[in-house]
Parts: structure tokens; C-alpha cells; sequence
């Protein structure tokens, strides 16, 4: 390195704008030549990153312990020490949602449409990558592999900023990972890890939209709790794929089927009561025959049940519901439920607190359940199925990068396709516009 | 009006966000309605509102003329007036704009794309309204029109904010219209036009994200110059689909037609100047050999030419070029040219000044013009044909709310389809997730 060299680098390890335009250039330089390369490519540096991981689990095992051990020092609660840990199972679990990418089918080139006009111009939109995607996520080590993945094979470069307690972890499997993809071809900036666990640098990815000496960021991923989503949100001047809650409803129509009504609350509520697609709000109709054995179900699984008055006169065990809970994304075994007078209730009640990321009703009237799924507007709505289903491997989107709950560029899980954007190509033989 | 709405109302003339907020409600109440409408009857409202424009055109007319009074008095630009001039010729091109946007089929409901997954569920994509489109504008009265019919053709809800030059002619449009919709039962809500002309009102659009009490608008369409569209894109929270700049380039490659290169590069100059499809970079290959006819046609044309030392070699008229005309937008008869080393080097050029709006390859040489369409990363790519075809009408898109230069959503021009977003329908039949 020359002094010139340090000096440079020096001043970008003290500026994090710099830092990140920095990265950012040599992302977008590598993103050109991941595009250039053939889909079989992509996919077979995929294949290599995969059995990189698998071959130097040690490595990636020691990292993790050292995050482990930092983690227990500084007395991170047990389910955040679960997250974090990565054992022989789930490095090959990772390993497989690597190559599951990689047996994807490559969305790039994909004709969208095309047409030809009364002047002979010939018209089609291809599907091309988004170009440098920025992925903010907290502790789970297996973001790195997952993000990268899907960003590569979709031709997208990526610069990854993984949370502090996962650092070594994260390292690791990034290191591992390059070496694979170098195997095959893949420019080593196509994924950068962020250098540096500076804060700054994150306010300086969510705020490189290219203008005033930033770097260029074409759409930031938050992975994580709540209070990562809102502040990326709230702070991004770049495009930002999220959801912020998932306060997903389930409306038992007064046709429901009630072993169906009774199984899929269940299922929706409990089945796993972290995840976003999870239930947290039961309407049930005032005039469904078996409402009692719904709440008693769930409560004699262990679910906390929180209701207004008509749901707790049909279950003693219901405790009285205060207005902010029906706002109130849970993820735990509590559950809002409110009583409602027909559809047109249950409608306005959605349209009130959904959230906008998975609604779902349970009713063997079709006509009752066409209105539902053309009314709630929701990334997701469902008739009889668990909202659990509200997952990018279960639509057989083979992995996601996120659910998105936005109204523009993709909504519900987004995968491949969502980290696709589109160009038109204008074939001719000379024509000159009148 | 009772005591406590005139207070009300005075509170929210005075406070901005506020205003902005009820207007975001009210739009988004008739926006529900206006979906739940038949497609039928959406078309037919426009019908209606054509109708009335054309019915009530001495009311425009007779408003358009205090516009252009009040700008002669200003001492507005002839450029400025002629934009802002309504007759009945052009009122009648404003009434069949309209009813063209009725003719096109309507985008909502489309299966965009439907899956079985092996558990049985049914995966449907649907097309459905964005929602609130907030319309920003400069002088010309014919946006209010053209905007309210694509919006509520696409069942979104717009809220109009033309310039201050246009304000009475854009009220009489409004209120034509929207006695055509109401007979056709669209809310009038539906369409709102911004009841102040008070910037501060612009800027609570530009941030109407829903947090902190500001209302919630979906999206942002500037209409207008570079200097409004900048404005919008430096301070808005709300996404926004725009393109800031058209320089748009033309390569004749090495293996172009002579007639058609010169026949292509004149149109793409000098058709129209003024429009963002206009060329204003020229790349001609240091190898193509008809050079000379190409610059001498347009110089004989009265264009203006600035060019590289080489450029300048094969035609005396040709001027300096300045580093920073590489990324002017020229809007005039002024062209800038390079004579660069093949392909890599016109790729190069293009990556390094492209404003990603248009850009072209004149060649007889199908394999270098796959390159071309392949490489070059603007929404438009083109092969033989002239960058002026880049409009919405062109492509067969019936019309367009803007042309979009930013990577997510839409690129290019944007008609119906970009006004859309979609939603995941489910249909199970009691599926619980393991």
C-alpha cells in the first residue's frame, strides 16, 4: 500500500459518507460484470459458496463462538444467544438455502411483454437487476448467506451490514462464501460486508441516493425486530423494501366451517407465534354458531386472550382488551378478539388496524369470500388457510428477501423477481417520428 | 356550514400539514368507492367528463383568459404563455385525451400471474389501485385533465397541484370534470384539487407519509422542468416517479446506414428539441465513414454543434465542447458530439453521462446492436430508431402520467399499469402450516 493509499483510506475509516461511496463504486463496478455473466454462472458460484461453508465450518464455528461467548459476557437474553448461534445443522441449513437459490430459476433476461407497433417498431420489456442493494439486519448470521444469495443470483451487487453481537459470525461466513464465488468468476466487491459496526455508516447506506458526494444505494432491505424497520424507514432518502408490523387478522365468517374455524386459529395464532405471518387479531361473527370452541381452544393451548365484551361473555378466560392492543403485533401467545356484526364490521375493523401484511378469512360461503379478498387491501389476503403460510418458500418463491408491505414495487414476499427491475428495448429499422 | 366547521377549516387554511391531511382522508374514503366501481363505469365517468369539458368550453376559455391576462402582466416568457393558452382546438385535444384514456382497457383485476401449491393452496397476483397519487405541476392546464383521468382510470384517487399561472384555467377544468364524474356516481373526492396555491402546502404533499400526523399519499408525479422535478425528488418522503433529466444519446456504430444515420439523428435532434426523448449527445464511431454527411445535415439544419477535437476535424462548424455540456440537457438546437473508439468506448461514454432516460445504436450490425440493447442501463434502449419515439403514445400505452427513470416500480413510460400495484390472493380450503 502506498502512503497515498493510507492516507485515503484513512480518511474514508473516519467518514463514513466517504466510506460508503466508496463501497458503493466498487459495488456498482463489480455489479456490471455480475450481470455480464451468464445465468448458469450465477448459479454455479452459488453452488461453490455453499460448499465453502460446508467444507470450512470450523472456521465459521470458532467465529461464532467468539460471538457467543461476547454474548453471554454481556448478558444477552437467551433467545437473542439462540438466534445468534450457529451449530453443524444449521451451517448445512444454510449451505441448502444457498444452493436452493442456486436451483432457482435465474430471473434475469425474462420477457415480460412485448409487442409490436403499426410502424414496425418492436417493442419488450427484459427483466434486468436493480443494481446495489444495502441489507441492514440484526444478529441471525444466516442473513448473510440468504442475502447474498438471492442479491447474486438476481445480478444485484450487495453490501451487507450485519448487527454488532454477529460480527465475527458474519465475517466468517463472508469470507468463506468470496472464496467460493471468486472460484466461479464473481468479483469480490459484488458482496461487501460492511468494514466497520460505526452507526454511522448505516445513517450514510440509508442516505446514499447519489446526490451531494453520496454513494448510490438502489434500495435498502431492513431485516430485523421493530425498532430497525421504523428507523431505517423513518431516516432512508433511499427505497426501502419492508414491513414495520404484521398485525395480521383472521375474521371467522357466520359461515365458517367450525372444525376449519377451529383448526386454522389455531394454526394461525400458535403454530409459531414470532414470525410475522402469525395471527395476532380473531374476529369473530356475532352470529357464528361456534365461538366458544374457538377461544377455548386457544386458550386451552395457553394463549392469552384479550377481548371486548362480547368475546369475553363467551369465554371467562378472555381478559378485558385495551384500545392500543388491537394495534399491537404481539409475536406471543396472546391474541386480540373482538365480536363483529357481519362483514361490512369485520371489513372496517381491518381497514382500521391492519397492518396491511396478511388478513385472512375462514367461511364456506365463496361469494362472502370473494368480497373479503377483493375488499381488504393487504399485501396478503387468504380464504381458509393460515396466515403462517404468509412466507416467500410456501408461495414457492424458493426463499424471500423480505415481505414488503409498501404499495409500490412489490408487495408480500419478495424474492427474486421483487430484486428485479425492467428496461424497454426498442427494435427498429430506421423509423423517424412524424 | 356550522360555527365549528368554519373553525375548523380556518385551522386547516392556516396549517398546511393539516389541510394536506384532510385531504389525504377525504381522498382516501373516495378512493374505496371509486375501486369498488365497475371498470364499465369508471370509463363511462371519463366519458362524461370529456363530455363536459367540451360542453363548458366558453367557461374554460373564458378562465384561461384571466391566466393570460394576469401572465402578460407578469411579463411571462411567449414560451410561458403559449403553454399556458387554451382554445377550442386544444380543449378539444384535452376532451379526446380523455376519452382515449376510456378506451384503453382497464388495468384492475388482472391475473398479473396464479400458481397451486402441492398443498392445495391457489396463489393468485391481482392488479389493484396504488391508492392517493398526489400530481405536482407547472403551467400547462391540460395535466389537471390527462393525470385525472389516468388516475381514476387505474381506480387511484389524485390530488392536483398545477402552477400558479394556471390556477383559474385548472379550477374551470376541475369543475367541468367533475360534474362528468359525479353524474357518473365517482366521489368527488375522488379528484381534489389543492385549494391553495400556499408552497408550504406543496412541501406537506412532498412529506404526507402518514407518520406524525401528516396525511398518507402513495406516491408523487412531478409534471414539469428540471427544476420543479429536483425540488420534488431533494424533499419528498413519499416515493416519487419521475425522471430529472432526458440526455439522451444516439451511437452510430461503425456498420450504421448512411442514409439512416443521418436520417435517425436528425429526427432525434431536431423533431421536437424541447422534449426529454430530444438527443442531445451524439457518439459517432471513429470508424463509420460517413461522418461528415451527419454533421453537415445538421448544421444545415441550424443545430448547434459542440464537439471533441475529432468531431470538430470532420466539420468546421462545429464549436468546443465543454466538459460540463456531456451532461446537459440542451432542450434546443444545440447538440454535443464525440467520435469515440467502438463499442466499449461508446458504452463507457453513455454509462458516464446518461441521465438513463433514452438511449440509442444506429448499426446494419444485429450482434453489436444486441450488445448495445443489452448493456446500456437506461429504462430505454433503442436500435434503429429515433430516441424521440420514447413516449407513452408511441408505446402503445394509450397515454402516459410521466416517464420514470428511477430503478424501482416503473421505468420508462408510465401509463395505467404503473398506476397499479398488486395483491396476493390465497384460496385454500382449511389448509393449516405444518
Amino acid at each position: 500500500m502506498t502512503r497515498e493509499d493510507s492516507n485515503s483510506n484513512n480518511t474514508v475509516a473516519s467518514d463514513p459518507v466517504a466510506l460508503v461511496a466508496k463501497l458503493a463504486r466498487a459495488g456498482r463496478i463489480a455489479q456490471r460484470a455480475l450481470a455480464r455473466m451468464t445465468d448458469e454462472a450465477r448459479a454455479d458460484a452459488l453452488r461453490r459458496a455453499a460448499r465453502q461453508v460446508q467444507n470450512h465450518s470450523d472456521a465459521i464455528l470458532a467465529a461464532n463462538a467468539r460471538d457467543i461467548a461476547a454474548a453471554e459476557d454481556r448478558g444477552l437474553s437467551a433467545a437473542m444467544i439462540d438466534r445468534l448461534r450457529l451449530d453443524e445443522d444449521r451451517l448445512g441449513a444454510i449451505a441448502d438455502a444457498v444452493d436452493a437459490v442456486a436451483a432457482l430459476p435465474g430471473p434475469l433476461g425474462q420477457i415480460i411483454d412485448k409487442s409490436r407497433r403499426p410502424n414496425g417498431l418492436q417493442l419488450a420489456r427484459i427483466r434486468i437487476p436493480i443494481g446495489l442493494i444495502g441489507i441492514i439486519y440484526e444478529s441471525r448470521p444466516n442473513v448473510t448467506a440468504d442475502a447474498a444469495a438471492l442479491c447474486l443470483r438476481s445480478g444485484n451487487a450487495a453490501i451487507l451490514r450485519g448487527g454488532s453481537e454477529a460480527v465475527h459470525s458474519n465475517r466468517a461466513i463472508h469470507a468463506v462464501m468470496a472464496a467460493g464465488l471468486a472460484e466461479a468468476g464473481v468479483p469480490a466487491d459484488a458482496v461487501q460486508l460492511m468494514p466497520t459496526q460505526d452507526r454511522a455508516a448505516v445513517g450514510a447506506m440509508l442516505r446514499a441516493n447519489g446526490a451531494d458526494g453520496a454513494g448510490r444505494i438502489d434500495m435498502i432491505v431492513p431485516r430485523g425486530g421493530k425498532g430497525l424497520v421504523a428507523r431505517v424507514q423513518a431516516d432512508a432518502r433511499v427505497p426501502v423494501l419492508a414491513h414495520l408490523d404484521g398485525i395480521c387478522h383472521t375474521y371467522i365468517h357466520a359461515a365458517a366451517d367450525p372444525a376449519m374455524a377451529r383448526d386454522v386459529t389455531l394454526n394461525a395464532k400458535l403454530r409459531r407465534t414470532g414470525i410475522c405471518g402469525a395471527m395476532e387479531t380473531l374476529l369473530i361473527d356475532a352470529t357464528y354458531p361456534d365461538a366458544a370452541a374457538v377461544l377455548a381452544g386457544l386458550a386451552n393451548a395457553n394463549c392469552e386472550l384479550r377481548g371486548d365484551a362480547r368475546a369475553r361473555a363467551i369465554d371467562s378466560r378472555v381478559r378485558p382488551v385495551l384500545p392500543e392492543d388491537w394495534d399491537t403485533e404481539y409475536l406471543d401467545a396472546v391474541l386480540s378478539v373482538a365480536v363483529v356484526d357481519g362483514m361490512e364490521d369485520a371489513l372496517a375493523h381491518i381497514a382500521a388496524h391492519s397492518s396491511g401484511h396478511t388478513d385472512a378469512i375462514v367461511t364456506s360461503d365463496d361469494r362472502a369470500a370473494e368480497i373479503f379478498l377483493a375488499e381488504v387491501d393487504s399485501a396478503i389476503v387468504m380464504h381458509n388457510a393460515s396466515s403462517q403460510f404468509a412466507d416467500g418458500g410456501e408461495f414457492g418463491l424458493g426463499a424471500e428477501i423480505g415481505i414488503a408491505t409498501g404499495r409500490l414495487h412489490a408487495r408480500g414476499p419478495v424474492a427474486l423477481e421483487g430484486l428485479t427491475t425492467y428496461k424497454w428495448q426498442v427494435r427498429g429499422s430506421g423509423q423517424t417520428r412524424p
